[in-house]
């Protein structure tokens, strides 16, 4: 094969290399097998479904299996290309990252989920790794400026956002304490304890309210009302924080255009 | 009938020819008995509401299906005098856009309940679009200009609020898939799959938690409280894009005002 | 008593006559004692709370009673003081104002409690109109433009707001038919018709999830999910008008003070 | 001890009176230790817990007691270095601020815990104070100034926020007195009174929907409905005001740097 096109082939391999706007034609194809993967991975995992056709999961997992180790020798193959990765230890180097161990922990997964049984539903969530990660390089594009305006807005504001959460942890903490004092000893099972009550405090603060525990006592009700009301605060705060992060990095992306 | 009759009474039908501000008195009549057929069509549904007046549906809908194929015939015929829609093959072509093939599907629907019974409640949602046709195409009025502010802001961040849904989507495939591994043992019924902890994680994510799905085990109330705790963030980011997006279009308004 | 007493009053009776900063100490003592009315009517329609000191809520219902009474009469005479609500006719006037109604609905519906017996909770929503009366025509405080600040924010974006509360209903409507349509079978008791099916759509569209009402169907969840995440853009929507409004509102707030 | 080795402890002691960026090494060591202490108070509560290494949480305490005891004393005499705190008139000055006071009753909780067997869990709220007094008065670091910028952003709109607040308690009052007269006679045990009906008209209006209380019949349903989809406001109504705090702090900032 000719240096030029193991180039054109490791420029389509390698989000970084890749200078058109979007995505390469190759990796749209990898991405759209990777989502592929996932889906037979969670249907897979309904064993409704997967008596429907059993046939067809063997089947394709072994495809799977197949098509994932040929995509990894080949993509450690032409890594090689890359200044970064040549030689025989840079290719070592390149299999050590965390981008290409999870690619060959979820190409095993599969392997596993063939030859010995193991579901390989473990490997679906390495395997997201993987779809996000040929996302997050996409250049020149809206989605590509999507996707790191989105991401600056959010850095930029990390210690503030951060806080906010500090405050949810800590309201949800007082109120833990708090409902096991108040309703710790007329329901123990729900609120017998501090890390108990945790469960019934989280449901009332994020709102949730599953139903399964809520306090009966009095005091118990107005406390789950208190810390129901700081919810919120709670989302208002970071909600707050992010509108005025989006409407700076807006701002800044028009002055950069203009 | 006279052109200028016919042109007056095509500017009242279409709501792109009228150029008063607001809504043709016409259209506002159409609006409303469009309302009136989408709450006779609601209510019907209900049998203990049927049972109090049988036959005042039965006429209702008479009426409803008479009025509204008369004025599916005369819009036809009238939108002639729009220079796209000229001439019998011009009027095809207007049939044929999906605005007037739904009002047919529409009209078609409430003869289907006068005369086979089928409940006409499968139209009541091919003539919403109607309402929100003759809606959105209103003009020069307070409505007409919120309604495209409102889509404006919308449409110009659709790919950072698209983006912010990828990653709610995300979110809840990876609790979908823990939920699974956590709790899948305990409550094979609730979260014996992927697909079925989907459920579970889709109430928790959007905090509506029902409380006919929730995990019993240590690691799956602490993995919920995460998902839940992350809903916060899964609300405070598209509200913060929306915060930004409405700045941005409050403010350009107001330039092209002063 | 003297014309300058009485203006001295009058001024302390109107809320829009009082030209210092805040409420008149006159109207702030009427304020906290429409508040502990309130209060009364509210602790006593619980009647483990009235069996306790059943004496005393019979006790303090006649203190209210004669007090409103005497403040009703005082306010109707000292109200000619304003030019507007002069002579009888002006007194008449004033007393025909919806403020002067409900405040006199309100005391009527304290002597029918201590009289006839009929519970006095009827008159607390006509007694919180005068309290809210009182609060926001308090002028050149903190209190006073926070409550014009708000009123105006939203004044300023009523038909955004509105709108995004008609896309609500929509959702709703759309969400609830098609509930309907797909779970009405298999729970004829919940979602046998567009109307029951509502109470279940509104539980999963605002996010409440009581529990008492959710699909079993598969598609039913898959409905119930897409209405639970649409929610998500059902609340960001008025919070990004909200912020953008607040944001702009407070701009103009400067720039006029500096 | 030399004044210039009381001077270097004082400095590691007093947040007040560290001048480099964030948190003095001694101070970090005591946040840390505090957090452990909560950590252990909160895992005891739980008797599961506890029943595995009795011992450890007996040994731990001891620890925990004579630590704070010896940490109380260390602090207290240190703070002579203060010159507010000089001589035995303001140590005891020191002693009664509230920040101190609460480490003293925090410390005695536990040793209640040690020597009587009462639960320390009591201690847990007072010592967070600690933690959140040493977090606060963090300088120069970006924890800081996230923490300044939150409380200017919040404080800054404390009126407005207060009265959002207000807002919510009264739609709470409204909705409570309504559904105890719709919902009241029906279930009397959940909504038989406006003091009862307020935990259901809670559970609506913060979108928690435990599902132990809900209206059955149609008015209340309507009722609850309505009270649900007003929450959207009691939510979108701070958040915007929080934004636009944020975004006139984060604007300030920007100013005060540039």
């Amino acid at each position: 094969m000719k240096a030029i096109t193991r180039q054109k082939f490791y420029r389509q391999v390698d989000p970084e290399a890749w200078e058109a706007a979007g995505i390469s034609p190759l990796n749209q194809f990898v991405l759209g097998f990777v989502l592929l993967s996932i889906a037979i991975a969670v249907l897979q995992s309904e064993s409704a479904v997967r008596s429907v056709a059993p046939g067809f999961f063997i089947w394709a997992n072994w495809c799977l299996a197949v098509s994932f180790s040929l995509e990894y020798g080949a993509r450690l193959w032409i890594m090689g290309e890359n200044p970064r990765y040549g030689g025989s230890r840079g290719r070592l180097r390149y299999a050590l990252t965390w981008a290409s161990l999870f690619d060959l922990f979820a190409t095993l997964a599969i392997w596993i989920d063939v030859l010995v049984g193991v579901p390989g539903i473990y490997g679906v969530l390495l395997r997201l790794t993987r779809a996000i990660r040929i996302l997050s390089l996409t250049r020149n594009s809206a989605v590509g400026m999507g996707i790191r305006l989105l991401f600056k807005a959010v850095a930029g504001r990390r210690v503030e956002l951060g806080l906010s959460l500090v405050l949810a942890v800590l309201v949800l903490l007082v109120a833990s304490v708090l409902l096991f004092l108040v309703d710790g000893r007329s329901q123990p099972y729900s609120f017998g304890s501090s890390t108990r009550a945790m469960w019934g405090a989280m449901a009332t603060l994020t709102t949730v309210g599953y139903g399964d525990v809520y306090p009966v006592t009095a005091f118990g009700k107005v406390l789950a009302g208190l810390t129901a009301i700081s919810s919120i605060a709670i989302v208002a705060m970071p909600a707050g924080i992010m509108a005025a992060a989006f409407s700076d990095a807006f701002q800044k992306l028009q002055e950069s255009k203009g």
